[in-house]
């Protein structure tokens, strides 16, 4: 068979590291597709930056989109990122001269996954997406292929790398948030701006893009509810200790009689949970079928080399011929999610509140709670020096959001409330 | 498309379940693949006996090797049972007659694998066997699809729900093997005949399949070295936990320079090590490669349901006409692995002697290990009755197996050691 005519475009680490691995591995994939994966054409800003590898007798293209349109070119791999601009039309430009597209960005295709893959299908290609989530592990495989029997009833993972290790090391060295994202920052794990990352942006993306996978429905990257870790502290990192919990940035996507639930927030969840024992920049998707039950699969969500992994995976399909539709079923069959609202959520909750160490607080909380219908599980009042504001921590019977932002709300209005955190538990 | 005829044979639980998910989840699988997936036949001995599943419009054979034969079937799905006899038929005649094949069947794979596959490759047909591994985990394509483009170096994991469950009970119970497994039994976690499982056989064969997948090697199910779990006492438990060890039944396979390792037997691993946490029924299945570094996969590793799940996603790859060769690379490129022996391995132990207290008993021992080679790490002596044999329990620093076995043995010619247990002790 005719070798696999790649044009790679976008050489930082992730485009590098996909180069050496079709050079490394050769042999290996030959073997494996029956037929060669070759590198022909590559596209980057700066074509003398030594990048580490070999590009010889390989087209150089300035112009990324100018490569995707190029002659002689079976698949374009994207790898420049970022939800509009220059990604965009390199993949657009791509389907519209028939070459399939594999991408790892999970923002482009948040926004303009469904649109992307109606334009492939109706040209009979291919858009793979492997690397978009989770990095190097195999989920979108695992969940759309290998659970393909399945109805599909949630979908929850850690898939953020920053974020779970910025909260690993919180937990680990007992520093603050903004301390250890220095660190992070320093140590090329977060963005001079990281944002994207620490908001629940990036993680919401993937999201979006599983819930399409598992449910088959269009991508509805608006209806996901994000919050970030930025307002976890210290403190609440030690409390979540104390009552046997650790706190991770989850992306949860369920599917329920009145739509489909997606959200990306801290959660606490018990310290013997499988996800519990994720820690730093490790990613680990759990997936929830009527047949197989539940199956986790965890690995590298980021990084080079897994990154590279997942992009050969999905070229090897190419080369293979093996098709399936992006989203589990065509994009005519995708369906409408009715979103439901945060306000929906049915669970318990964690509430430490900064108040005023005086007469009447408790049982302003108290009476706040119990109006709104809020039952309190445990409650605690720390020590600290006199005159500063005293952390109540208590957790809550399960209830629905509604009620408890309601309780919230009534608490918020006395003035003894200085600041508050509230976060969700997940019993998984 | 014309819909996928499907026929079964055997309809114990797995079978049962697999009707039972296509019934169920037909209209999904039927967007899924663009075609509906008939069951046009099923055989099994007794036509009486009740399912639980609807069986009317479906044609019934009391002769699978004749249901293989029958005209208009497009797959055969065997889930018999045993690694030759009728199960074995089934599938040369399927193959025979241009049907693809799906199986459960670890015993006839790891038997009769290569030839089997050889058999389907020179007719352009699937052997479909990810319900063969770890139950409804995808671990076939998560291997051999998912990771397409990694060399991989090792593969390990939990294999055998029986034996995870027995060694889960009895660290979180304290009673013995025999109590336990008889409990197992009772609770259908076990067999009768309970020797497939627990002498690691049956974990065995799925190691020798996953070997193949992984390394692109023929099936040599004969190399592997295989140790059950029977004479792991509460003592073992008890004394690993101390350590902070936990005792599971792995299986590993590594290629190194030297060809391919291939083992099952007890291990003691970190007990923060996440394959510790895979506890019960649990199946558990990582595998390193170059680019994507160390990638787990967890769930149900038996049981009709999630078996049905993997059975239903091979379905699915089919009736799509997804093709992948069945060992990562068609039969005629399978390489002939050369077998490590177990002497070659190196690694640390853990060693229980039960001796008498007498006078020169530690001399005894330290001496033939210290002639052998062998340093040991840690040391204790538990107490006993007056006139009981005494435990003696330690670990030993890194060292081939070779010298452990020679220091073993001079220990052994000593009168004073009644009884022994040595567990490889593998850093995950």
């Amino acid at each position: 068979m005719d070798p696999l005519r790649i044009a790679i475009a976008g050489l930082g680490t992730v485009g590098a590291a996909t180069v050496r691995l079709l050079h490394d591995n050769a042999a290996l994939i030959q073997a494996r597709c029956g037929r060669r994966l070759d590198i022909v054409a590559v596209s980057a800003r700066d074509p003398r930056k030594d990048r580490g590898v070999d590009l010889s007798g390989i087209a150089w293209f300035e112009d990324a989109a100018a490569m995707a349109a190029a002659p002689d070119i079976d698949v374009v791999v994207e790898l420049i990122g970022g939800s509009a601009g220059t990604a965009r039309e390199v993949c657009q430009t791509a389907l519209a001269h028939g070459r399939h597209v594999v991408t790892a960005n999970k923002a482009l295709l948040a926004h303009h996954g469904t649109e992307l893959v109606r334009l492939a299908e109706q040209r009979g290609l291919t858009i793979g997406f492997e690397a978009a989530v989770a990095g190097g592990i195999p989920v979108i495989k695992g969940l759309r292929e290998g659970l393909a029997g399945n109805r599909i009833a949630e979908v929850h993972g850690i898939l953020n790398g920053t974020c779970n290790y910025i909260l690993s090391e919180m937990r680990q060295t007992g520093r603050s948030f903004a301390d250890v994202l220095a660190d992070a920052q320093r140590l090329g794990y977060a963005e001079a701006d990281p944002g994207f990352d620490i908001d629940g942006i990036d993680a919401a993306h993937k999201l979006a893009i599983l819930t399409s996978v598992a449910f088959g429905v269009a991508i509805d990257f608006e209806s996901v509810h994000v919050e970030g870790i930025r307002h976890i502290s210290a403190d609440d990192i030690k409390y979540a200790g104390g009552l046997k919990y650790r706190i991770k940035l989850m992306g949860i996507a369920r599917r329920g009689e009145d739509g489909v639930e997606q959200r990306v927030h801290p959660c606490m969840i018990p310290e013997g949970a499988s996800m519990a024992a994720v820690e730093g920049v490790f990613n680990a998707v759990v997936a929830q079928g009527d047949f197989v039950d539940k199956v986790a699969m965890i690995g590298r969500g980021a990084g080079a080399g897994p990154t590279a992994s997942a992009v050969s995976a999905d070229l090897v399909d190419i080369a293979r011929n093996r098709q399936t539709p992006a989203f589990t079923v065509t994009a005519d069959r995708l369906t409408q999610s009715a979103p439901v609202p945060i306000e929906r959520r049915f669970g318990a909750y964690y509430l430490r509140l900064m108040v005023d160490d005086r007469v009447g607080v408790l049982r302003g909380i108290a009476g706040a709670l119990a109006d709104a219908g809020v039952s309190i599980a445990t409650f605690f009042q720390d020590h600290r020096a006199p005159g500063e504001p005293v952390p109540v921590v208590m957790t809550t019977h399960e209830t629905f959001e509604a009620a408890m932002l309601r309780g919230l709300d009534a608490i918020r209005s006395q003035d003894f409330v200085h600041d508050h955190c509230m976060i969700r538990i997940e019993q998984f």
